[in-house]
């Protein structure tokens, strides 16, 4: 066994990319406060050929410092958009046909292993690193995901919550 | 629906999540250089009930300012290990009867949606963020698993990338 040297993992190019179908997959970024966090999902939505994300609200959008720092490139081969208001996006989303999920501990949550199979392309919504989604979104969900979680903490980091929701998705489309 | 408050998520205190009985995998990290990084699996751990992280080479352990930043606490609830090598730690695991697993791009690996079910406790091992798994490690892991990448990067983020597989392993033990 040896280790793959970089040119063996065929990865693609930036316009390649923007060329090759996506899964149909939309994370929308609710009030994200850290750049950090932003670029996080830039790098994981390039390996996982998500379809776009929905920079909202505060949410920091590039050009960006701290963006730029986690995404090492990926903002310029993922697609992105920027909106003022996180509603505004969902009902968006809905028109074109997007089951609208949030992951979100809630009173109605499916936990992550129990969730329904995808059946329809889906937006998922991933909220403020310290107050969750917004609350006037809500009611636009039509579900809610919650990662079942045993320790001391109340939540995950935020990036980290979107490499495993992402993940689950992948798998799913892979099986 | 509505969001939950923080008394309604039942989480554990320090106490009783030492007291409580893990899910039988421990956490490699080979000279990993970040903190955060470290810091970030320390919080995934303690989400995710894992028995023990095994900071191994260069990796940082606490006491360490960018560990705690990360970790907002988790260091006090996981349990952790300090190692000078990482061939040592993996020969202990070994003798102890857990399967080592390497997350690494190699000439054999395994995809993380393809990977053989749980049989046995199991050493997860993640690598360097710039040069991936020590070349020495190699012949001592059991099998090797790889999260499928299909963008112009070469490799996840290694916290994303121990999210995504700790999950892949938890959401199985609790199918």
């Amino acid at each position: 066994m040896r280790k793959l040297k970089l040119d063996e993992l065929n990865r693609i190019g930036v316009d390649e990319f923007q060329s090759t179908p996506k899964y149909p997959v939309v994370v929308v970024l609710d009030n994200i406060r850290s750049g950090v966090n932003v670029g996080s999902f830039f790098r994981t939505a390039d390996a996982f050929l998500i379809e776009k994300l929905c920079l909202c609200g505060f949410t920091p959008h590039p050009p960006h410092k701290e963006i730029f720092k986690t995404a090492i490139g990926a903002h310029e081969s993922v697609k992105w958009e920027s909106w003022d208001n996180t509603v505004d996006c969902a009902i968006d989303l809905k028109s074109k046909g997007y089951l609208c999920v949030g992951i979100e501990q809630t009173s109605q949550s499916q936990f992550l292993h129990q969730r329904s199979p995808m059946q329809q392309p889906v937006a998922v919504f991933f909220g403020n690193e310290v107050h969750g989604l917004s609350e006037d979104l809500l009611p636009l969900l039509d579900t809610v995901w919650e990662i079942p979680q045993f320790g001391t903490k109340h939540s995950l980091n935020v990036s980290i919550t979107g490499g495993i929701v992402l993940w689950d998705i992948i798998r799913e489309l892979n099986a």
